[in-house]
């Protein structure tokens, strides 16, 4: 066989493990690498506006199509692109970054080259990375083909970012091209999956009643069908969290709402935690998601289903895949669960609103009813995750937020990669004023590239999620006021777009129904009241104020 | 004295040494030190679009004060303004970079928050900004004021950026306030300049001929009239290079150009390296600041002055200030150089151009007419800054670029904090569009504060300088296509700005002559061929190729 550029290679494992685009900013030490993907078949380029756009892009991509790539230059593109591929550690997406570096010739000549700290040392951004990567290499023509498949199959086993430092003459040196096809299928030692089935079995086969809470790591792993199926079978309560959400059919019977310890909505709470048995999967309890560590969780009548980990009262069952985890307890819960039952299972209703000037709750409402079996909608960290948190999600949603890592103006750039990774879904947008501002030149890309999301900005005069905390009516919580609706039109030179500014909630149902008639991207500045929030981010705030003065 | 809390007695400390203005975005776990800020009488809040762009806005500032300070939130924030921060280090620039970091208890609990990795290690961040800061600290009620004192001194000594993680409790904890106040002076060690003194009079008594070629890092220490006062007492031909331009008067006699090794226009170079003796100052040798390491300064020769440590030939001083060891070179080269002189000396002519559609050459013949004393002058690191290389400035003009860290679209949020930093003096920015992109919306800020800068986005429809350096009709170093124009008035709710597209140099003089009537936030879209660029560019990036490819 021919040999072919380590480039090349790189590009083929990428595709063979599911990667379609690559996301990035050039920069000339990546522009030969670029050269290779521009001719690729498989691999497409997306240009970003800039490297934080462009990490935040392939981290909605690799929620949607389970691994994405990033490519950046040495130093200036990589630091840039941090905080995103840090949201992408915390929140375990394998996103593969690359980094296109200088020569190999160069850095061992130490050379005071342009993108350096200017003191020949070429290790400090590896440094860096090591603190928000789960992988690090060092690409040469040697180990290339190695650390490739290496740093690929730890990103989908650990679902987190690595880091591939890829020097310009390496990039274009010849190797073998790959044997075979890269994938990576999670696998149990039959011993751990044996005791973890009898430890759950006692519990279980004595419970009148079992609830289940799964969360984001289970959508990780692709087990939204597997759990679909499971709450299909058995009569069980069931609910996510706002991390999760959209990981379990929410139209269907025994869906409680959305769970948030002492916040959540309703009996969804008590309807969880009641019960004998309270399986939890893939499931971390960080303190947004649970108004600041409320949940009352017994761990005496726990089982908790991890990634590779599982745990019943005291005992833990490592080496143990959570699809094997969840597949065991299906089967157990189908065969003792024939009394149980979910009749009384009911997500709370939204909170009433009137009509008039629109608030909160007027456009939660209006939200609610917008929504189409298959959409994608992302809420960014801030009043709109949220408020979207009490959404009733229709069929086979995917709805996208960053509740851990928490960095606002993600969103933005993330419905870009969402709508790249799925043509043909619908993709909506929600994000704050003070959020969007962050990002907001992303727009320009998803216009070049024809796409049609909608986007509700929703203005309420600055960061609405931060007067919830601290300094309601500080200036420090103020923004530049832009004119949203005039965005569009001034991001793109041939813009196809449509923007309304809407103030009263029959205003924002009229334009609903004009943005379902048509395809064209559409942006709605949706006008709200500058203190009002949706009721589960006052009580998540409280609980962060007494933890931050703590 | 009554105690003050540990934020209060950081804003005291930070006013001592200069600063006016924080620059950063809010984030909860800044939130209450931001009280302390709003109420200060000394420090004035400015709130950012983005943390990147408040970084490069703080860089911008500390050019043109010689300090600033940068605050963002934990995790989120502080990543995303990293780049910025390095470009700071790299560039000599003192930031202190204070990260509102989770209460201690928090912290000590490891808890699972927002903004963490979430994995309860708090120390992540620390690490990475070790690598880009000169100094960091953890600040303790018992450790604060020490830690305080220690980091602002030390940015002030090594002119680079420092860390200060700042957790909300301990802002908050009181300690008693400052005494005296805080203040840097370098002092050199006597003997040491006793002996550099010595050495470089062996060297200059039989000199027939001394060039002075003065760089970025005496701007930084702030002896730009220092220099002005030496080149007009003694008669020496007298060059900057790229990054330091400015630093010396580039309307007087014996300014022979900008220096750039072998791509120096004109007669530059030789007229430089070829004297007895050549003078250096404050310059490091990066690549594209000389063309890929084509200067040809002969060390026996050279007398080369360090921030701290001097060289002449092979003999090395230390503890030697800058200051100190101009103000040596300063007086001997008076005694000694009564019979040299600069007579021939000229900077090199801007090339040629017709007139019609716009060029390069056009674009920066129209500029050069344009500059007025005591402008400050951005030039971003792509066609802009090549081009400005050969501008011939007017006296008291400041000029920014960043050739070193060279990161694109630093420029717009810089010109923000140059104009604050200056509010009485012009800013004019020169960016390209495809740097302009990065970090668009600080325009709005611009607009929200009332500033009024001249913006110039040489439109070239894409990365040129990427282009020139390779892919030069590739895909990749294309970038959406915005409407520039409309810009300003999108960004603004109020928006009193003025906005132009020309394309013949006619009509760009027209519009100069417009500008220089009126006082508004000016952006003038001016439209280059794609391939055109300056012939410094051409020669730098011909050189860098040839690198990269090594």
């Amino acid at each position: 066989m021919q040999n072919i550029t380590v480039g090349d290679y790189l590009l083929t494992r990428l595709q063979q493990v599911g990667i379609a685009h690559l996301f990035g900013v050039p920069g000339d030490y990546n522009l030969q690498f670029l050269d290779h993907v521009i001719a690729s078949e498989d691999i497409r380029w997306m240009g970003s506006s800039n490297e934080l756009n462009a990490a935040y892009a392939a981290d909605g991509y690799a929620r949607c199509r389970g691994a994405a790539a990033l490519l950046t230059t040495f130093g200036v593109g990589e630091l840039s692109a941090l905080n995103g591929v840090a949201g992408s550690y915390a929140e375990y997406l394998p996103v593969i970054h690359i980094v296109g570096a200088p020569s190999s010739a160069a850095q061992a000549e130490k050379l005071l080259l342009h993108h350096t700290l200017g003191d020949g040392d070429f290790t400090h951004f590896v440094r860096v990375a090591r603190e928000v990567t789960v992988a690090q290499a060092i690409l040469s023509r040697e180990n290339a083909a190695a650390e490739i498949d290496r740093l690929l199959i730890t990103a989908l086993r650990e679902h987190r970012p690595v880091y591939l430092f890829l020097p310009t003459d390496v990039a274009e040196a010849e190797i073998a091209p790959p044997e075979g096809s890269l994938s990576y299928r999670p696998e149990s030692l039959q011993s751990s999956l044996d005791a973890f089935t009898a430890a759950a079995e006692a519990l279980l086969a004595k419970a009148k009643s079992v609830s289940l809470l799964a969360d984001f790591l289970a959508d990780r792993v692709g087990l939204r069908d597997a759990l679909k199926q499971w709450v299909t079978d058995v009569p069980l309560p069931f609910t996510t969290m706002l991390m999760g959400k959209s990981v379990l059919p929410e139209q269907q019977k025994g869906f409680v709402g959305t769970y948030a310890g002492a916040a959540s909505a309703g009996d969804t709470q008590p309807i969880i935690e009641q019960c004998d048995v309270i399986i939890t999967v893939g499931a971390v309890w960080t303190d947004t998601i649970t108004a600041g560590f409320t949940q009352q969780i017994d761990s005496l009548r726990n089982i908790d289903v991890g990634l590779y980990v599982s745990r019943i009262g005291s005992q833990q069952f490592t080496q143990l895949a959570m699809k094997d985890a969840v597949a065991a307890l299906h089967r157990l819960t189908k065969r003792y669960g024939r009394d149980w039952h979910n009749a009384g299972a009911q997500p709370p209703a939204l909170v009433d609103c009137a009509d008039g000037a629109l608030t909160q709750n007027g456009f939660w409402h209006a939200m609610q009813d917008f929504l189409r079996p298959g959409d994608i909608v992302l809420a960014d960290q801030g009043t709109t995750a949220f408020g979207a948190a009490a959404l009733r999600l229709p069929d086979n949603v995917t709805f996208l937020c960053q509740p851990l890592w928490g960095s606002i103006g993600f969103t933005l750039p993330a419905a870009w990669g969402a709508q790249i990774a799925c043509p043909e879904r619908r993709v909506i947008l929600l994000s704050g004023d003070g959020s969007a501002q962050l990002t907001i030149q992303e727009l320009g890309s998803m216009l070049r590239d024809g796409l049609k999301p909608v986007i509700f900005v929703l203005n309420n005069e600055g960061y609405t999620v931060e007067r919830a905390i601290h300094g309601e009516r500080q200036r420090y919580n103020d923004i530049a006021a832009w004119n949203w609706t005039q965005l569009p039109q001034a991001f793109s030179a041939q813009c196809q777009a449509q923007s309304w500014r809407v103030t009263e909630t029959a205003q924002l149902q009229e334009v609903m129904k004009v943005i379902e008639q048509t395809s064209r991207l559409s942006l709605v500045e949706v006008m709200l009241p500058q203190l009002d929030v949706p009721p589960l981010l006052k009580a998540v705030t409280t609980a962060l104020h007494e933890r931050n003065a703590s």
